[in-house]
């Protein structure tokens, strides 16, 4: 039986990865999943909308995860940048630019319609940019730095795979990783430099 | 006649800012563009595909227009992304965070189900990055640096979009443009010493 809930998310996600919410029907879903529509309903009382949060919050925390795993195995941030965008780029590339996090869509499909599951995307966001950000104070920046840093590297992330998909091209996303990581290296070395 | 197709797009494009592609229905779309359903087929033949391609050619030239307009008055390119993106920020937290503009979530939902809006919406991401590239290439910026700085500006802006959407807070925009801004200044001052 939890199999089944698996399966139900697992179809949710790659569905909405290509369709986003709105374009997804809970008869791809139970269909894609291979299960009966009671089981959806067995599940996940609340109906798509509690398949939809559950979606989010399992997608969000693999792909904390995937950071601190990427984070953990990089020689130092910096590094972790190049190594997650570049990363990113390349499976977009070979996924034939579907997708890679159905939160991005989800969330600004949702943002001004369904208020339980803006704040499900918005936890989300706050997650990934708390690990970002415990990362970047960890490598030397002031708190407040490593914070707004962090916004804005998963803002350019979230921002380079829009870009990416609608050019059909890696080139976008890597140019974003660049510049993020230039920008961490220089904040980095002012806040080194004014420690003296 | 011409009226009812100015009415069209106009409804559109203020549906797509609050539910996005999938979530706008042509009956919605003649309901509150006061306009019968024939006439979205007199002027727009190919149905919501092509009203949707006007939409976000339309929308893309008026953003474009406006980014101009905005890096006129301003006293020099650092000062035009500051008073973008916090008057954007401004404008969503005014108007109860409906998308400022419906380009972003829908690129995000067409990018892997429909070529002709994906290629729309990379034209239109194309013409911003354009306009970017030319006002930093202006303020002494090499063409490369200030192309790949363009597409981490127009990355960051989208994102940035969805993060303050998702926390219903103008915050996260706001530390964003902060941080392009940094990143322009750091690489105009690097440019500056290298050419002595």
């Amino acid at each position: 039986m939890a199999e089944t809930r698996e399966r139900l998310l697992t179809a949710t996600n790659e569905l909405f990865r290509r369709h986003g919410f709105n374009g997804t029907s809970l008869k791809q879903i139970t269909a894609a999943a291979a299960a009966p529509t009671g089981s959806l309903y067995h599940f996940f009382p609340g109906g798509k909308e509690e398949l939809a949060e559950a979606t989010i919050e399992t997608s969000g925390e693999v792909y904390r995860q995937l950071f601190e795993l990427i984070a953990d195995a990089a020689a130092n941030p910096a590094q972790a940048i190049t190594d997650f965008f570049e990363g990113a780029a390349t499976v977009l590339a070979e996924t034939d630019y579907i997708d890679i996090c159905p939160i991005g869509t989800v969330a600004r499909e949702v943002a001004s319609t369904n208020d339980r599951l803006r704040q499900a995307t918005d936890r989300v966001f706050d997650a990934w940019i708390d690990a970002v950000t415990i990362r970047f104070e960890g490598a030397g920046l002031p708190r407040r730095d490593a914070a707004e840093l962090a916004v804005t590297v998963v803002a350019a992330l979230e921002g380079g795979f829009m870009l990416t998909r609608a050019a059909r091209d890696p080139e976008p996303l890597r140019a974003v990783g660049r510049q993020v990581r230039r920008l961490f290296e220089l904040t980095l070395a002012t806040a080194t430099a004014e420690r003296g």
